[in-house]
């Protein structure tokens, strides 16, 4: 073991030289125990470049979120106009055009941030760089926020699936939703290139299902051979009475319908993980995903009209579809089935890749504790990725993994950022626009310089965030008494969270620079050393060994409680004390901490400056840990007590049975 | 404030001579918070004296669990007869009878154990005195077991009784009984003194309005208007079948009666809270209470059989009594029922009496945590009356404060502890009639001499112990498959756990023992010092300035995971390291404490044997509770992980934001 030389090295006296380095690489590996069967053998930090991913799995893992909507959105259009009859389903596919423009318009959007800020950060960078901190970290908030309640929510949609399939497993279904979290985040630490290799097959296949289906529908339709649902569910009124078609129907539907946007904005946060040149990669990914989310959800919504399948609490739109299309429930029905299952569980995914990135880049900047940006054995943010999964689980524990209560919750985050993101990239072009066209160095820190076309850049961005903010308000409003306002309390409390955070490191790094600091104060000469004892004991002694060692000015200090021990002690330091002084204090309220405290305040007000004061404890150290609830912490204790005392040393000298 | 005088003194190098001794009293007090309020002012230990009781006040604190009894005794023994028909009812008074002499065996045991044991510790200190410490441990675990499920069970009957009055109350019984919990806690954790005061007279008031009900139902037989109970509650039969009158069916009746000797152990634990001559006033307490609780339950036994009250699950026996002696629910009966309430929740208060001062006295024997020796600001033993009511609420939550789940579990261990009580007394006369009566001087630890009727006073106790042996088997395996077998583990248990416990201690003490102890090793005169960096700032800078003042050899060390960060530490240690080597540690897996102990442990491997280690580790001290999730515990970590190591001391020079 090569550590042993440098030790060898250490004590070469010839090595003591003015301020010598040693630079040596350790050999420590992480120890072998059950994670490695779990997640893996350990990354060196080496094998970074390696822990990138291609397109094809970038796909998989960022787009599942996105494209599961897929398998809601156009229900929840449905849902909404049902309020006003059957005849104003026919507004299903219009509305869903308005939609995909409008997905067109954000993942435009998406694209140039990944251009513009290709080391990821989506939302949060792109806020944080054009509209100032406080809107990053609102955008932040709102997507981790998010983040959790994908998790939540995409995993218990997936089992409410299972569950109604096989409703005797209606009472297990929060712990069938908290092992799917448990297995989606083991897979997640075995890093983000075997999560991505693992989530492929399960998302390609929902993919190639989904277009066949909508593939074989499409080709139905124009043959003249598709019909209608045949035994459609009972339509449900989700409003009191049938109103009218009116402008705020409309837009209820078209708000609702979004939910479709809902997961594009993962590649964004998560550039970092594909494979150089990122900004490139991640940006033809974004588009790819965009093409056939859209793609995916206008065939959708056309055939959902054509064979005027209607919303239902007891028949997914999907199902019906896909049993008209396929002429019964034979296996390319059951396959849909299964595919929408696994691609809402999976949903969940998106949301490990998209959390631990967004939160170490907040703790890298001091919003969050430091331990984020710490990379686990496999290259991943694994308390990150541990955290996002501990909430979650907390969150569909209180629901009872119930998609009901828990959606009401989703997406208002999601259309935050955003609003913010695009809000963020108009302002961007409104500063390119009005630097100088020939200066051709960038300004400001991110690339910025002149573009041709800002101007259109600038307004379909504005329009993108104007329609994304009045998204956000509907949803806000009219989910507001199902839960939406926890939401609203829990984002800015994030925020203040965020920034208490950053105050206290901040505090702490100026208090501790360096810079303009005049050195410390003249060298302390004198060096003072109390020694609390309660019994003597061998374990004394070599506490008593120890401050001798430090200093001469050695005290002890006995606190008598029961003089019977006292005289005891006295006794025996007459023998072993080797001549230090023993200052006895009785304590008549049987206290122990108190008086020693009030004693060693006594002496450190009245020490002098140049004086350093160490308390020697003898502490038992336990060997195991019931031992702890059999004997007294004083080192522990005095330490916390002494806290505000500058240049007072705590140390337990340690005994052991 | 004298101790600033007591450091002056400290400085002053002409009181460095050959070991002095400074005894001064600290004027440190409890600092004033809410237990103030709730407690009383501290008391001083000089103030023990004044926390005694006398005779009055301890009938009422030690008497109201055996008192309770009479509540349910009768009931007891009718429930069992009911087997064999109303007819086998007679037999209620003559096993009373037999009880009540039983109960006469057993407190004259007890008053010569209070005479020969005046210290207190009942059959645990018997037991180990005359038959050794396993029959000693088995007691105090039965006593201890029985203490916790006093509290559970008396406190559960009360609120039962509550309830029964006002049944809209039943959802919120485990609450109503957790606040009782709760109070009686407080009011013990005040003293002994008042608690006793604060209990005296609902107590007394009990004994006063039975004697009224008894009274005035012998004189009403006497006088013949005396009749039966009018609409009696249907018999229950709690066999499945009408059983003849057997032998065994009598003895079991006799079993389930003698829970009216439960609580009579109590004062024999309690013998220290009484005033001087302690010994006399307990004895005499304890003769005043066997009289009142014979001449309650004979009594109530007689007047059953004379009103032909029936057991029932509807109406409990004493009511029937009261309704007939007083025509009828009118102010006396209602006192009757009131009372009962009352004393059932007050047995729960004997038991915070019995349970703190025998698990004092096995701590002080090594057997529990020495905490439990500890006495509080009201010279109570604080530590034991908060684990006694955290126990008993924990089942009383676990059984959802259900009597009928509780009370098999209970008086097992009352009787496993009378048993070993007198056979430990059988031993003792035994002892006492084999010495020389001639020989005035007392034999053994306790007083131990000759004593003439030593014989009969052997057989007398034989014979307890015969009976109350018998008793205990009735109910261990009457009561086996309702929960007794869960007392049947416990006991043995916590006998294991005062073993190991024991064991823990006596091999500390055996490994620190000053006694044929040749002094430390040759004093070591080599200092070396290990100096962990992670980042170079103020704090560091303290840390390596304290480093220096233990020691010329200073090295310090950083382990590098980030190189950029590696870096800033290289270059400003040439600034700020005053000329001391620093050791870098490449760290290709990320990981801080591995090869950091790594290092160690190789430096540990190769030291000389005059040799000291110190590792100084600069720590951030949170002055915050939740910034210590801000940062790493690097101190703490290193020091457990260094436990076995000797002459390795682990030192945290704080700083602060």
């Amino acid at each position: 073991m090569h550590v042993d030389l440098v030790c060898v090295d250490m004590i070469d006296p010839k090595d003591n030289q003015d301020t010598s380095f040693i630079h040596r690489t350790t050999d420590a590996r992480p120890p072998r125990n059950i994670s490695h069967y779990l997640i893996g053998r350990p990354l060196s930090t080496a094998d970074s470049e390696d822990q990138t991913i291609s397109k094809r799995v970038g796909l998989a893992v960022f787009a599942s979120d996105a494209l599961s909507s897929t398998a809601y959105a156009t229900q929840e259009i449905l849902v909404i106009l049902a309020a006003a009859g059957a005849m104003a389903f026919g507004y299903v596919f219009p509305i869903s055009i308005v939609i995909v423009v409008l997905l067109a318009i954000v993942v435009i959007s998406y694209v140039q941030i990944i251009n513009a800020y290709p080391e990821g950060g989506g939302a949060y960078i792109v806020a944080y760089d054009n509209l100032g901190r406080f809107p990053a970290l609102v955008a932040a908030a709102a997507l981790l926020t998010d983040y959790i309640l994908t998790v939540s929510v995409s995993v218990s949609s997936g089992v409410a699936q299972i569950v109604s399939a096989y409703p005797q497993l209606f009472q297990y279904r929060v712990l069938i939703a908290l092992l799917c979290v448990v297995f989606i985040t083991i897979i997640n630490l075995r890093g983000v290139k075997e999560a991505g290799a693992a989530f492929a097959i399960p998302s390609y296949f929902f993919i190639v299902i989904m277009f066949i289906t909508v593939g074989t529908g499409l080709f139905r339709f124009l043959s003249g051979s598709l019909g209608s649902v045949v035994d459609p569910p009972e339509i449900e009124h989700f409003g009191e009475t049938i109103a009218g078609i009116t402008a705020f129907l409309l837009l209820h539907a078209f708000a609702s319908g979004t939910t479709a946007l809902t997961g594009v904005e993962a590649i964004s946060n998560g550039t970092t993980a594909f494979k150089e040149p990122r900004g490139r990669n991640a940006s033809i990914t974004l588009v790819w995903m965009a093409f056939i989310l859209g793609f995916l959800f206008i065939g959708i919504s056309f055939l959902t009209k054509e064979v005027h399948a209607v919303p239902s609490e007891s028949e997914t739109v999907i199902s019906q579809l896909a049993r008209t299309v396929f002429n019964g429930q034979g296996l390319p029905y059951l396959l849909v089935i299964l595919g929408t299952t696994v691609i809402l569980i999976l949903a969940a995914n998106t949301a490990f890749a998209g959390f631990p990135r967004l939160s170490a880049m907040l703790a890298k900047d001091g919003f969050m504790p430091r331990q984020l940006t710490y990379r686990g054995s496999r290259l991943v943010y694994s308390y990150g990725i541990i955290a996002l999964a501990a909430v979650a689980s907390i969150l569909i524990v209180i629901f009872q993994a119930s998609v009901t209560r828990l959606i009401p919750l989703y997406a208002i985050g999601v259309f935050l950022s955003f609003t913010l993101a695009q809000s963020g990239m108009t302002r961007r072009w409104w500063r390119a626009g009005h630097l100088d066209p020939s200066d051709k160095t960038t300004k400001h820190a991110h690339n910025l310089r002149y573009e041709k076309g800002w101007s259109f850049k600038m307004l379909s961005n504005g329009f993108g965030a104007f329609c994304t903010a009045i998204v956000m308000c509907i949803f806000a409003v009219t989910k507001f008494r199902d839960g939406a306002w926890v939401v609203l309390i829990i984002i800015p409390l994030l925020v203040k969270v965020f920034f208490t955070i950053q105050h206290h490191y901040k505090d702490l790094a100026s208090h501790l620079t360096l810079e303009k600091f005049g050195g410390l104060p003249a060298r302390k000469t004198r060096h003072r050393v109390i020694l609390p004892v309660s019994s003597i004991h061998q374990g004394a002694l070599e506490a008593l060994r120890y401050a001798k060692l430090l200093s001469d000015d050695v005290t002890a200090i006995h606190i008598s409680i029961d003089p019977e021990e006292t005289e005891k002690v006295q006794k025996k330091w007459k023998i072993w004390g080797e001549g230090t002084r023993l200052v006895i204090l009785d304590s008549p309220f049987r206290l122990f901490i108190e008086p020693l405290l009030e004693y060693l305040e006594g002496i450190i007000d009245n020490r002098q400056p140049n004086e350093t004061l160490t308390i020697v404890v003898p502490q038992f150290l336990p060997s195991k840990r019931w031992h702890k609830a059999l004997h007294m912490r004083t080192a522990e204790v005095l330490r916390q007590e002494l806290l505000s005392k500058h240049g007072v040393v705590v140390t337990d000298v340690p005994y052991r049975a």
